[in-house]
């Protein structure tokens, strides 16, 4: 099928470019390189060095015989949203799109103003130009299991059944997300969901876990397809962080007690369940939202097992949370929707964590250690990053561990 | 108290600033004038004359000998904000200052985004603000009843327990708004609850349901001093049209069958209302929610209480419903805790319907037929308003009762 992927030159928006490619769909990327800006702003890198959009298309071409469109622009350009959703005329959109760190929006006022009008008014001009263009095009959005913080009671797949005072419905399910990011994630479900309402769009809602890994079977294919891996403060996610911590001798970095439990899945298992998606459309006007993550695990576990992967050379270290968020509480959310349409985990495991150490171990001498601690703090209103401007600020973890 | 009202040149924030002020607060008004702005985008007007903001305050100090300070500014503009909080230094900020009207926000894809963006980042800013200045001031926000949308079970006050596979949590009130102006005030609520949570702020989200009425004791001491009433199809609220359309032998233009039921409330219940929520501010780090209405009617409830209150010379007229909305539902919504600080309402009868049938008779001579009918279809994404550049289009209701 044509399926267009918004965010395409990104962490995930490329290899599931490359996989639904080579699975035989015709692929469009659109990309306007926001996070390879944000790199320049943070002073920042991938840990793999990554190609140009334009070189990955190119190889891919050499390496598989396929292609792949690509259209470099924003979407909070409505017409260029428009045209392009006219002119590629996808039955799928699969929408990575959108800026995706949680501490980068919790920086200061214009960081937080800046993800939400990005997200929301993206989000927004891509309901209407799918709605001009062709309401029966598929929207695949990516959201996060962040959207549900962490209930008292178990979470559900986007909708729960609630009895009050003798009467029963069915309704979205509350939401209490913890960073500006991730609310911008539950002002683009609300608006997708009426969007499906009223335009009888149909739209698939992936609240998707935390994604841990960086290898694909494509992405191995030539050293050119490579695709991201960030181990930052800002941008790092958490399994990634602690393997590089494990690699160059640093303190694994566990906030706080470590039991914030968080929804995960593996690299691979997000492509799958991308194409899953994509060939099982809801119907017209349908909304519907799967959970896209396969185990839940707690930080101080995570870090756990990175010890014992890399045995005796790790160590754990605490740090004062940054956060606002509990660092112990209930989590037990449904995701068995994926599972319905087939997909096959794969869990994390002694070779899937040797497989990322053996990432880093190849790239370590691109480790920038002053990279790694966190510099975003959710109490204040206007952090200084220390790896931009600041960075002759930058000091030792241990001596200054977060910014007041 | 000093209290800081947004949007003070509007409808109810205009009367809101005289009626603080008359109790003897320290009041300020900030407005940028878009409400006056939209006015000359749709080619209507106010039925009821009014004076330029700088005429109004002066006219106020002359009647009363008070005064109220104005800035004009944009909350989208955040150095603005800072500045004028940190001048002003409020204990209260009344925030009225966001585009409220559902079908502007649906007329197509630039106002869409438009009303989402300004009032998402405008309230995105005074958070910021509050925070950096003062954390102790407490921000009394204007949302709507319509953020719940009409759920098959009672509606709460912000928050429901909810108990699920055993457990048991109080959660957010799950959210059905039915326009992307609805959205934008549930959009604000979770970034609301949020700031509460991290900063330490404090807030009270005021629920308000649909307002009628235009005189308030304060208005009526001078006719500078009056503020808006829209009957038009954009901007009026429906008990308003309902009386003009009376007055004008207009037929009573009910949105299908009209069993579309909404809380209401008069116009000096609102000031009553938001006087109660600054006098009685949450504890610090606290969002709570009021449903701020007193009476639940349907539309078609509304229409026949006009058409007995204007006997012999209105009727009543079935449109295809412009908007995307149950037209029959179960509707019950607490509403008990502006009652419990002591609100006294002024409940709809003949005498307030003739109050308002009597503004509109003496304002006759200004009403615009063509205003009145649905412009804005809930189901198309680039509705032409006849009202504006497209006024040579106008034809009859009965012709032509919506754009497709």
């Amino acid at each position: 099928m044509r399926i267009l992927v918004l965010g395409g030159d990104g962490y995930l928006g490329w290899p599931v470019a490359l996989h639904l490619s080579g699975r035989g769909h015709e692929v469009g990327v659109v990309d306007n390189f926001a996070r390879r800006q944000y790199d320049f702003e943070m002073g920042v890198d991938s840990l793999v060095p990554i190609s140009h959009l334009q070189r990955r298309v190119r190889v891919w071409r050499e390496v598989s015989g396929l292609e792949i469109s690509a259209y470099v622009g924003d979407l909070t350009d409505a017409s260029f949203v428009h045209r392009t959703v006219k002119e590629f005329a996808p039955e799928a959109i699969v929408h990575f799109a959108e800026q995706r760190s949680a501490p980068y929006s919790m920086i200061d006022q214009s960081h937080a103003v800046y993800t939400q009008v990005n997200n929301v008014s993206g989000t927004l001009n891509l309901l209407y130009a799918i709605a001009d263009v062709d309401p029966s095009i598929h929207l695949v959005k990516l959201g996060t299991m962040g959207e549900y913080g962490t209930p008292n009671i178990d979470i559900e797949e986007g909708f729960i059944e609630i009895t009050h005072r003798g009467r029963t419905d069915v309704l979205p399910y509350p939401k209490q997300p913890g960073s500006f990011y991730h609310l911008s994630k539950v002002h683009d479900s609300h608006n997708i969901m009426f969007a499906c309402r009223i335009w009888g769009l149909r739209s698939t809602d992936l609240n998707q876990g935390i994604v841990y890994g960086q290898e694909t079977p494509e992405t191995l294919l030539h050293p050119d397809l490579a695709t991201r891996f960030d181990y930052d403060g800002v941008f790092g996610t958490v399994l990634n962080r602690f393997c590089v911590q494990a690699v160059v001798g640093h303190p694994l970095t566990v906030y706080g007690k470590g039991g914030q439990t968080r929804g995960m899945l593996d690299i691979r298992d997000t492509l799958a369940c991308i194409e899953l998606a994509c060939l099982n459309p809801p119907d017209q006007g349908e909304y519907r939202v799967f959970n896209q993550f396969t185990e839940s695990f707690s930080v101080l576990q995570l870090a756990e097992m990175v010890v014992e992967a890399y045995p005796g050379k790790a160590e754990i270290a605490h740090l004062d949370d940054p956060r606002v968020e509990k660092e112990e509480h209930y989590y037990r959310a449904a995701h068995t929707k994926l599972l319905d349409l087939g997909l096959v985990p794969h869990l994390l495991g002694p070779r899937t964590l040797a497989s990322i150490l053996s990432v880093v171990e190849r790239h370590r001498d691109r480790v920038d250690p002053r990279a790694i601690e966190p510099t975003v703090e959710w109490r204040s209103t206007a952090n200084v990053l220390r790896t931009s401007g600041a960075a002759d600020r930058a000091t030792s973890l241990e001596t200054e561990p977060s910014d007041a």
